[in-house]
């Protein structure tokens, strides 16, 4: 099946280079390029991740059948600005980005009524804490949660059609939902996350002399699986940050309510009925997949 | 080696139990007494754990040289009170809570003068998030760090030896720290992350309407991580969190503090310095070992 045509990756990095990696191995395109900076093409090439590419975005994407941009956020809002004008009609444009609605305004802003046509935003939930073309792999989607946030649900082009079809045969789970919701899901569900990995090893930080203090010896491997996030890229979540703020601010301020509850009944039978009730709800874990 | 005499584990759960079945392995015991209810000391019969026990507390730690208590922290304050008068001279006391200074006070306050050389509080850090001697293994241990917290750094009797020896041919890698600063730390890090982790599965509990919302489908493998400590045991917990009330409120709210400082600064460049010096300095756990 080569039902994609000739696809275009843009950003080479641990997301993109995987991506290019698997549509390889599942040989749903006819051809890849890649688009990057051309030390990451020649290492791309070397990988045989893609087939050729260019450090040139327009003539990158020119004749693309689909464009996909592995990018951060704000860049892939200006990269889908400056690239509209070349791509080809019927082209569509997809991305990896942690956040949607900033994205999908960004569409509709620069498309206008062809925007659902043209752009299907996407996230793949499928990071590490490492980063950049040397971590890629071809089997990084293999299972993952792929979320879709269509501009409008009635849209669904033979373009649309193919990329779900492609996402699917790379063993990604395609969810729907609309890029609003995304945004304020992903705000419990990751960004918040996130910032509690990240605000413990600063209290962690600011409790001790330093990060050779032997005190710190005295840890289980529950520090180290709540620490695991705090090795993510400040960079790309200052624009997650930035890209969803009021999502993640209310999420926040909604923990930040419930440690204060826990402070406030230390040992007390509340205590253990909150305990109780969160291990429960916690269980939605134990049904997935 | 044998070098321990008889040693009575009181309290048959994952802890004791897999004690049970490590010093079995290490063979540092002339004989392992258990001391638990009728179901549990049958079970540690068949899986060799014991070579036999005693649902009286009196009668298993009698002619015990060596007591481990493998119980909760109050559990185990109390069960310290009771045995006293029959444990027999140059008999040691240890215990596995996890937190000191309520069972070293109390240790203080029941051998008067004699309590240093009678009672060796220890804290191997090596929970799991399943309990109960089902899940005991006898390599639990291995690799873990065992906080020892002597209440007089000066006493060091041959009893207390023997149980270094004992522990460290069991593969834990044994710290000293004094009861007080043991529980500050461990306010750091190990409940400070578990309230995290809590109050994580409260904020998402609270966020959506159930536990069967598809919108929870919408996760990555970070949120696993996160919510990995949330299985913990309630009831345990709130004892913990009960004779630790002091340090992990203040833990608790150093850490709202940064929470509070991440949410007014999001996407800025203060988020991105603050987020890259946590990083830096959660690098303190690949220092490790």
């Amino acid at each position: 099946m080569s039902a994609l045509g000739r696809v275009t990756i843009v950003g080479l990095g641990l997301m993109g280079g995987s991506l290019a990696l698997a549509f390889k191995r599942a040989g749903v395109a006819t051809e890849i390029l890649g688009c990057g900076r051309q030390v990451l093409l020649e290492r791309a090439l070397e990988m045989k991740a893609i087939d050729g590419g260019s450090t040139s975005l327009l003539e990158a994407v020119r004749d693309a059948g689909l464009v996909v941009l592995c990018t951060p956020v704000e860049t892939s809002i200006r990269l889908l600005e400056e690239m509209a004008p070349v791509l080809k009609p019927g082209a569509l444009v997809t991305d990896v980005g942690s956040t949607k609605l900033a994205f999908a305004e960004a569409a509709r802003r620069i498309f206008g009524s062809d925007a659902a046509s043209r752009v299907l935003p996407g996230h793949p939930l499928a990071g590490r804490e490492v980063s950049g073309l040397e971590h890629a792999a071809a089997d990084l989607y293999q299972n993952a949660v792929w979320a879709l946030t269509p501009l409008d649900t009635h849209t669904r082009t033979d373009a649309q059609r193919k990329l779900e079809l492609a996402l699917a045969s790379i063993g990604a789970r395609i969810v729907h939902v609309t890029p609003a919701a995304h945004d304020r899901t992903l705000a419990y569900t990751s960004h918040l996350p996130q910032m509690l990995s990240t605000a413990l090893a600063m209290t962690l930080r600011d409790a001790f002399e330093s990060a050779d203090d032997p005190a710190l010896q005295v840890h289980a491997g529950g520090l180290r699986s709540m620490l695991r996030l705090a090795f993510s890229d400040p960079v790309m979540w200052q624009q997650v940050a930035g890209s969803n703020r009021e999502n993640i601010a209310a999420a926040l301020e909604a923990c930040e309510k419930e440690l204060r509850r826990l402070r406030e009944c230390l040992g007390r039978e509340e205590f253990r009925r909150e305990f109780a009730s969160a291990r429960e709800f916690a269980g939605f874990l134990k049904k997935d997949r």
